[in-house]
């Protein structure tokens, strides 16, 4: 942020306001408190019979990867409803969304991904604008090095193992910053 | 958003942009596009014994009613961080998280309530600088009628439900706007 959004002014200052205890923008002319806060990631996992939806993303970050169809929850929508909607844009399909498998935090770029598993209706998909490909896939068949993100290769795992051994429960993930720039500097 | 944050001209159009399918405020001096997306509000009511802590908000909105402690999700903290954070700030008091209660949406104000419950440590609480009163109730002690928000109310009906018949589970709710007019008209 260089510019006031309310005012215009040039005259910001990073600091703590009275009576809080985070630093947030605050605008010396017009004396507005700008606020920035976490997104969510919303998503869901496509199921049909033994199989599930994944989707080779089009675009950047990690353009080529396969990923659980999600993406920003926009205003006015609910979680599952734009988890839904993330999946008619990456794969074209519907789906009934069943359980929430994951809630995972990456609190260094300030983003919580919030997954579901839903029903993939009458198995239909096709490739949507923002996928290269969209394929069903078995557990045995996942192609574990060309998931895209940690949050879904952690909601995956959990995924397979609650189905397998059940119940199905909601499971909490983090983002290891530390562990991953330690195999960055050995790679 | 009036003037833009990236370089201050007013020349900002809210339109949706190519590739999109949202309405964003686009710059149309430096073409940053600028995007608002929903936030996280996070909380966790404190258990001890058969009791359940409150706070009386002293801040608006909706200030003298009781809620469970919670408030935005900050920055680089964890959803369980931040309502450990809330308590801690509410109530002078620190918690054991145990599970999340319910996901909450409030599309029409772009809110997402995510609510735990966890054990308060040793009983102990105190007044915080945000709350006018803090106390522990029974489940029928709760001031039904005096409970700040419909999230808080959602969540600790099901919170009680899950304790008293188990097994504890993850809620959906959502605000009923719809109901929420009419009721206003009538009164």
């Amino acid at each position: 942020m260089k510019f006031c959004s309310n005012c215009g002014s040039g005259q910001l200052e990073f600091t703590i306001p009275e009576g809080d205890n985070h630093k947030r923008f605050i605008c010396r002319n017009c004396s507005v408190i700008h606020y920035s806060n976490p997104n969510i990631v919303t998503g869901c996992l496509p199921v049909w019979e033994d199989k599930v939806l994944l989707a080779k993303r089009a675009i950047e970050p990690r353009m080529g990867y396969w990923n659980i169809p999600g993406g920003f929850l926009e205003n006015g929508e609910t979680v599952k409803e734009g988890a839904a909607r993330e999946v008619r844009e990456e794969a074209n399909a519907e789906v009934i969304i069943k359980n929430m498998v994951s809630l995972y935090d990456i609190p260094h770029i300030n983003q919580v991904y919030i997954h579901f598993w839903g029903e993939l209706i009458n198995g239909e998909y096709s490739i949507g604008p923002e996928s290269t490909e969209v394929a069903l896939f078995t557990e045995n068949e996942i192609p574990w090095k060309e998931i895209a993100f940690t949050s879904s290769t952690f909601t995956l795992k959990r995924f397979f193992e609650d189905r397998n051994e059940g119940p199905y429960s909601v499971h909490f993930g983090k983002f290891d910053l530390e562990r991953w720039e330690k195999r960055k500097g050995k790679s």
